[in-house]
């Protein structure tokens, strides 16, 4: 058996206005690549909320799968993710873009007022209780307020985005590109990427920040 | 006016079967921003070949557009093909991926009897008149084997697509992870990336050894 830490990451689609961001969720992979874990990758088989053609920002008259999109990113590499075992896994994250707020939760519709998808919000469950490091980038966190109440995180630096997430019960602290908030009694660890002003480069040293400092703690 | 050098990156879509290959197309625009460059996106507006289902490998009775969904990996800042100008850019570089031998040509089924999309024959055509440096990852280099012919190029180690290759007129070298191959006097420059056995490590690794190579040549 490997000695190697190994993290689950969850995909919401392929696409950073209906799905998972691409460059958030590439670069997520990489960095755990690159620091010696592994990863196995999950999506939930549901319908995405919507299709928008990324080019003009308009809803597409299409539907698509969530899983199935999801798989592109993961070139075929990828689970449905109600056969996520939380005892086989080290870590959990979750990249950022809309798909986190619309085909995970209904976030970017009800706000604090969201449901999160419930294979989401027992995988968030079944790790916290486990006391095993969650990982969130971008807007992901939100689900981590929603689901666990009275923690930790950073978005960046929107103000209501923030706003909501205190309405909750959690406490939200600002972040710069890179900088990682740790909270340490939950495991959780939160950093902000396309929630802030952002190009590339900022993404990719984002995700080597988050997943250095969840291996830390594994 | 910026000095910094500027590169085109041509994407077929989105997703590894039909389309761009995702990793190797953000790992380009990483590789080419962390070393202070910049960069434009480019796909044809034409419909993909086909859709394929990325958990399955079945194909999808969808159809989709290369431009719109190579926005999703451009995060909408994406231009049509067509709008394309060589004297603006430095460089011009095709991450892999089916979509260039199903979308910007036909590569994957008439091999070196194929056709290559017109915008795409034209962009190539004009950046090797200029003596521009052009990079292909993966299976992109037989698009410059069709168009220029005698050239010398890489897509690693398949013996068939090697011939396939040569039987254009082409030299073909072999290249293992992070080899560039450079074709002096074509201003050429290929590297496998998933045209071997890889992980992202290593197709990170091949975007930054291409786009550091052909920075030195510019």
């Amino acid at each position: 058996m490997s000695d190697k830490k190994k993290f689950a990451v969850i995909l919401s689609g392929c696409g950073v206005s209906d799905g998972a961001e691409i460059h958030e969720a590439v670069m997520t992979l990489y960095a755990i690549a690159k620091h010696g874990a592994t990863y196995d990758i999950f999506a939930p088989n549901i319908k995405q909320h919507h299709v928008i053609n990324h080019l003009d920002g308009s809803v597409m008259n299409e539907t698509r799968n969530v899983l199935i999109e999801s798989a592109r990113i993961a070139r075929g590499n990828i689970k449905p993710l109600n056969e996520f075992n939380p005892s086989l896994f080290d870590a959990l994250i979750f990249p950022g873009g809309f798909g986190v707020a619309k085909n995970l939760s209904t976030w970017a519709f009800d706000g604090p007022n969201c449901t999160v998808n419930p294979q989401v919000e027992g995988a968030i469950r079944a790790m916290h209780k486990l006391h095993k490091p969650i990982g969130g980038l971008c807007i992901s966190p939100v689900l981590f307020a929603k689901v666990l109440g009275n923690v930790t995180v950073t978005i960046g630096r929107d103000a209501s985005t923030a706003q909501a997430i205190e309405n909750l019960g959690a406490k939200h602290l600002q972040a710069g590109h890179a900088q990682v908030v740790v909270d340490e009694k939950n495991m959780l660890f939160t950093t902000p990427c396309y929630m802030l002003d952002a190009n590339i480069v900022d993404i990719s040293n984002g995700a080597k920040a988050i997943v250095s400092e969840i291996l830390k703690w594994i």
